[in-house]
């Protein structure tokens, strides 16, 4: 079953823009960020307004740069981690943008982009913006454990990114177009019964082969029509799960196109596990890095995995397993 | 600025599915929803696996009586409010489907039923399902307290109701489609400082006023162009709310034509409070009694404005006050 939405009217890039935190601005990506919040409080009260803070100021620089003022945007797709996505609301109430709440866990990002994308192409609204966050210390209090605690991780836990990234798309072409979308593939939700919130690589890995395998049969397309395919934060285990998983179901793997967010934005140096994780990792590292590289003309056709883990400490504490899901975007640059 | 979406082609309405437990089904209500679970589990081990379980059947009858399988259905955006919105994650999970995550607390299955209806409309799918669903006892223990504390409520309190709701959307006419979808209007966030969480409806009631306003402002209609208008869970204290509030603007309330599905859901000799809310209220009255109303043509044209709370426990917590967010479809009936 066809799972692939084609946008004949390709809607064009016109903004971006990308936050982060001290720790994501010393490792090797550092330097692609927009802003960096060397208070993780940004002046707030609790981590929480803050992450809402970092979400409204990446989002209204985006909007900004795409010429616009937030009232005047189509539609913002927003979502984060946080329980009710309070982030977003919280960044939404401020911008006072029309707004759609969306919630696909690390994939969030991408599924916004999706949405977004096909409201352009099917003209509804002339631009559409996709944006999303994540704050290492909102998380790790609502999923893990008290910061105070020092608590020990596996080597295969990933590190939350305090990230934040939006992107605008629009129907109409401007000098600042940096890509146009082609299509996007609609994740399904897949559990193949993993339940270590500590291997979230491991839980994801399927949904995103299920997503790339179905994008390629939809498409027709492969490794070889893309010069890179970056997958949200699986991190360094879950990309070799990928491989794995793809390799079995007979798609060739082209391994140097094939770059994971997470798994990049750290340093192992760093101490940061598997990787970076979260909404704002594939959101800021998208924004921040990948389309920097398809501005340049250094990457002409683009595809963006985006993966979520579907759990909450919920599910976790009644030992339910953790179903992935992952939403696919194929980006052709201006200059290819 | 125009907030509304126009769907020329004016999607179907083929199909939809309602459930509920006990109580619910003793209100005014009762006789129009399709399934009564009269076991609060539904046979499964926790309250939360019983509201993923209740959204999976609901759902699953709404796509059978469509005529499809679940993974062949272009998308189904579900919703619930659960921290992750693990019951949608979970009945996701076993329908197989291709899914889009959603949140908009109680105004999700009005958002989802505009953003599939988008989808639809644009040709992007010939079929998109909205679906979502609350539980009293999940609710509870998540947002409020222990069951078992038997805590009392305040008489503006409202009452989550146990109930799902699912509405199948199509690009092709067949002889069982009940209305179209002519629009529907994105909200925004709207915060008037409410900070009662037993006071939902004055939370929502200006969202949903803004909603109304733009819509009306956006189509040229009013009262006067609706058989009904219903608006979600505002309870019957954010209804008087919410007909200030549209006065004050200029708008000509008819309030004979104003329904509120919380308000309806229950007799107020229930205890009920102000009325029910949650994300299952709007989605089980809309499709269990709204569209039965405009499938037997006593009702042709129908406004439904699905309105959310966005806090959390969280941001109740620290204080923070309870923005509010509405979205609204416009039907009209195949008999009208």
């Amino acid at each position: 079953m066809n799972r692939t939405l084609v946008f004949d009217n390709r809607p064009y890039i016109i903004a971006r823009a990308s936050a982060c935190g001290v720790k994501e601005s010393e490792g090797p990506l550092g330097s692609y960020f927009d802003r960096v919040f060397h208070d993780d409080l940004l002046g707030q009260e609790s981590w929480e307004l803050a992450e809402g803070e970092m979400l409204r100021q990446t989002t209204q620089m985006c909007i900004e740069r795409g010429g616009l003022l937030p009232g005047q945007v189509g539609a913002v797709f927003m979502g984060d981690l946080l329980n009710q996505i309070i982030s977003s609301g919280f960044a939404a109430r401020e911008l006072g943008c029309p707004y759609f709440g969306i919630y696909g866990a690390c994939s969030t990002f991408v599924e916004g982009m999706a949405l977004g994308a096909m409201m352009v192409d099917g003209g509804y609204r002339e631009s559409a913006v996709s944006a999303s966050s994540s704050h290492f210390c909102t998380a790790e209090r609502q999923y893990r454990f008290p910061l105070e605690m020092g608590g020990q991780r596996t080597p295969s836990a990933q590190w939350t990114a305090t990230a934040a990234g939006a992107v605008m798309m629009s129907a109409v072409k401007s000098e600042r177009a940096i890509a146009r979308v082609d299509n996007a593939t609609i994740g399904r939700v897949i559990d193949y019964d993993i339940d270590d919130a500590n291997h979230m690589g491991a839980a994801m890995a399927p949904a995103v082969a299920d997503t790339i395998c179905r994008s390629f049969e939809d498409t027709g397309r492969g490794f070889a029509d893309y010069d890179m395919v970056a997958t949200g934060d699986l991190g360094r285990i879950g990309r070799d799960i990928l491989i794995e998983l793809l390799e079995e179901r007979g798609i060739k793997v082209d391994r140097d196109k094939l770059l994971d967010c997470g798994a990049s934005l750290f340093d192992e140096s760093q101490g940061c596990g598997s990787g970076g994780s979260g909404c704002g990792c594939v959101a800021s590292v998208s924004t921040g890095y990948l389309m920097s590289l398809v501005e340049d003309g250094s990457v002409g056709r683009l595809m963006i995995v985006g993966s979520g883990a579907l759990l909450s400490t919920t599910s976790s504490q009644q030992g339910q397993s953790i179903p992935g899901v992952a939403y696919s975007v194929a980006l052709e640059g201006m200059k290819k």
